[in-house]
């Protein structure tokens, strides 16, 4: 697999850099970032994945959340993949919305048509990146994820599918409970068709019911997000956790809305989180 | 006056708000965002302008630069005016340029028509702007001065030709003597007319050789910055201050380039320079 270097630029004594490379899994070229630390310069460093949300690329959390601040200061690379498949022959919304298709994977592996070619972004996430990451920069095998609205949802389902592969995760205003709210049935009914039996696979309140090997998960949801009660649900996963007593933290801050302000406001305690279980 | 507010986001515990208001001395409506921080609910606190750089609005600094971190830990209200005047009424540069008109008024009074009317930038950061401030916000008189690039230039030239009004003057990547690079001599040749005996009182290198009441100012400049030979010049801005023993610190950042990637890495250094000054 060979890597394309886009950018490079010098942020906290570390490095942020773009790469695009021909994705096996999603059938077109995707773009990533990684912020490497200081400390990349010397010895392996853990990585948190980043997913982000609906209408996102790799660049939002890389220029909005002052990750990188605390990321130098406790040696973790971040790793930003895009939200999507791109490009010309990849097939959009049909009438171009910003919650499917395009900028909307949903990380999940789609199996109806013509989507089913490239939107298979669960196992972009999962298999081929992290082998491409670990093949091509000075990083350890510890990872943790965390995500934004969509990619929250992706954290959350990911690391509840695959906690051997994930020391921990957390999450900014996911989306909790995919199969009862507008975006994640319009997703699902679209990548994985009407039959509902499939859509449980990638709804972290329904994995939460089962979650068996229990890794620590932070969620913080702003109180006045425009989007909490109709398509967030986080009530959904608390009631999950609590039956399952699953160490799930989730935080409601009183005030806090939907942005990458709101973001940026507690990525330092949810690197620290991270860094407790990736770095020993 | 009457202001409009036309967006509300909480960050660290304060306020990120714009507001948008029809400005006498441009003679256009003008958007600017302030960050008030959790201080600013019980007392009045002083206040950094930031001055942005060709093509920005006020929402670079305040999507990109983390500055709101620092500042809430400080009790240091942020503002961010606009670069330029705006609206379908207001001249451009003939060919769209990004470097002069809309998105580059360089923080002084046009004298050439047809920008004079609209092009009065320096009025309005100097006189207009603090006035709206302080009479609708929480603040004090307490007041610095930092910018980017074009804004690092307004901040130098304000600073220095107004010591009296600002505490302390920061800049990252400054255009440090614009009389001599290709940026500032086609916006003063623009702005100001052929006549160069009109273009020193905005240039900081010569601003520097007269500067008699010296408040504190640090410059950082990134060594891998594009712009640093041609359109930057920082060694005349050192000469000048070496003569007239100013207390300019101004540090070459080795690797860094030109970009908010390189703000971020150093707000935290700048805020924490002015609140030396501006918290007694």
């Amino acid at each position: 697999m060979t890597l394309e270097n886009t950018s490079s630029n010098k942020m906290f004594g570390g490095w942020l850099k773009q790469y695009s490379h021909y994705s096996e899994t999603v059938n077109c070229p995707m773009r990533f970032a990684i912020y490497l630390p200081p400390q990349a310069a010397s010895q392996k460093v853990p990585v948190l994945y980043w997913l982000s949300g609906l209408t996102c690329t790799d660049e939002n959390v890389m220029q909005k959340s002052g990750i990188q601040r605390v990321a130098a200061e406790l040696g973790i690379a971040i790793v930003a993949p895009d939200t999507s498949p791109r490009g010309d022959n990849v097939p959009d919304d049909e009438n171009g919305a910003y919650d499917f298709g395009l900028g909307a994977g949903f990380y999940l592996n789609a199996t109806q048509a013509p989507f089913n070619t490239h939107y298979q972004m669960y196992d972009y996430i999962v298999k081929e990146l992290p082998i491409l990451i670990e093949q091509h920069f000075p990083v350890s095998q510890q990872r943790s994820v965390s995500g934004h609205s969509m990619g929250g949802h992706g954290a959350i389902t990911i690391g509840l599918k695959n906690p051997q592969a994930y020391q921990s995760i957390s999450a900014y205003s996911p989306i909790c409970n995919p199969i009862n709210c507008p975006w994640g049935q319009k997703a699902f009914n679209g990548y994985l068709g009407s039959d509902q039996t499939s859509w449980a696979q990638y709804d972290s309140s329904e994995l939460m019911k089962n979650a068996t090997v229990k890794i620590p998960m932070l969620v913080d949801q702003g109180s006045d997000d425009n989007f909490l009660v109709e398509q967030l649900k986080p009530e959904s996963l608390i009631e999950a956790a609590k039956v399952q007593q699953y160490p799930l933290i989730l935080r409601m801050q009183e005030g806090y809305d939907h942005s990458y302000f709101f973001i940026s406001s507690f990525i330092e305690d949810h690197l620290r989180f991270h860094a407790k279980h990736l770095i020993k």
